[in-house]
């Protein structure tokens, strides 16, 4: 199949998959997602995505109706039956199926898994990214995954309109995070990123980054940094599932970074190995 | 038929309904909606109730495929389809079908336009609710009537397992508005209410509130108000589609209210009576 869409057991081309109009998604956007990458068909960092995704729906009494092990077995089937081995692998779980009413649904009513697949890559990372900046207006639930992302849909919108690929977040001058990445700084090779609150999600890509900059001796320092501090920093870093260690060129028109590229190409290609090895 | 759900063009029983996976509602809440309700099979404040749906979908810069009286024409033909007169109509509209992405579709992908539709009663006035407070955590867009709804969804449940009705919102003391409805004081024979910025809903029912206190020359007073003078209101007054002029008892378990009963039967008495009128 060249992409596969997955609904409570039911599997198709996605263009073919429909779902029910009373699945609680279709009112509220009640449910959580998680996302990540394969190659060769093994997906990338699985066990640490689902305990994110075990744990964004436990913030919001979600019951994935699945163990852990099911959940990653459930996933890696289904990856298989996709010709491409490398895909973007993305799983959602809804709250249920029932009459639109704001509180949950009785106890008895299942959550909802699904399930899209589609070809696609790793970025290359010899790229360089341009980013605007945009006020942070989104809820106070950003280390939650859900699916209420129209903040972030509008601000994907934007970044495109101004020929950009990412927008970074601030509230007031508090730089918290990207539309759909983390964003870190190195300034005198430190590496700092926000702390992992309620403000941002705690980015798997970004756990890596830290990880590498611990395991080559780079000091990490996880608080808060502000947009005066993004334009001035050494390198800006952009980290997501499948963007391990993009840096930026350009911020809201002005260039920024490329002050430290030995320290960036060191860390690219350390992690880029880490995925090829854990995907081989 | 007993209910009724819509989308693009079929109609059956709502849990009979299937809606396409890709249809951005499923990944993103990228949509808005709209509600009233209808009794003898005609549908109460939809000229305002339409308004207030084009602008919503304006500020997501969503196209609504149809003009508002091609839409308007649409409800009140699908209200016809219900056997029960009294119903609660809703609508919404999404931005397209296509492939998960968090950006626009390209321009010539439609909207998809639903509606819900459902045997129900406008709420009896005689009830006093009780109410809980809750921090308001939403994001800064609470003027337009999204389908990001979680933070109202996880507050419906608390008001319920509190045994109350509704929950009012605030951010520190600033009370905004409830999770699903407006809150508006009587103090001293003014009423008061929040203005109409970016923190709350417009409400139509508030609307129509205000426009009969000044009908009976009861000073209106467009301001936001605090935890404490909600407390210590003479009245408090809860409106939504179908709850027209609603009054609490109780909030977070303390006695509220029931200080200006005169006034309050007088609204109530008039907005009914509006109601019943208009879909006699």
């Amino acid at each position: 199949m060249k992409d596969l869409g997955y609904y409570n057991g039911e599997y198709d081309l996605i263009e073919n998959m429909k779902i029910p109009m009373n699945d609680r998604v279709c009112y509220f956007g009640d449910g959580v997602y998680d996302a990540t990458y394969s190659r060769n068909h093994n997906i990338f960092a699985l066990d640490e995505h689902i305990d994110r995704f075990y744990n964004s729906a436990e913030l919001l009494r979600i019951k994935i109706p699945y163990t852990k092990k099911e959940m990653k077995e459930l996933l890696k089937d289904m990856v298989k039956k996709v010709d491409s081995g490398e895909q973007f692998v993305y799983w959602q779980v809804t709250r249920g199926t029932g009459m639109r009413n704001h509180a949950f649904l009785s106890e008895d009513v299942k959550a909802n898994i699904w399930i899209v697949l589609k070809p696609l890559k790793v970025k290359d990372m010899s790229k360089k990214l341009k980013l605007i900046t945009l006020e942070d207006t989104r809820f106070l639930h950003c280390n939650i995954k859900t699916l209420n992302l129209l903040p972030s849909v509008i601000a994907a919108q934007k970044t495109e309109e101004a020929g950009c690929q990412e927008a970074v977040f601030h509230r007031g001058d508090r730089v918290t995070e990207c539309a759909h990445s983390n964003v870190s700084i190195i300034k005198d090779e430190i590496l700092k990123t926000a702390p992992t609150d309620n403000l941002i999600l705690p980015g798997i890509a970004r756990a890596h980054l830290i990880k590498m900059c611990k395991k080559f001796e780079i000091p990490v320092d996880e608080t808060p940094f502000t947009l005066k501090e993004l334009i001035n920093a050494d390198e800006v870093i952009v980290t997501s599932s499948g963007q391990f260690c993009m840096t930026a060129c350009e911020i809201d028109g002005r260039p920024v970074g490329g002050k430290a590229p030995d320290i960036i190409k060191k860390l690219q290609t350390a992690l880029l190995n880490e995925f090829l090895e854990e995907t081989n």
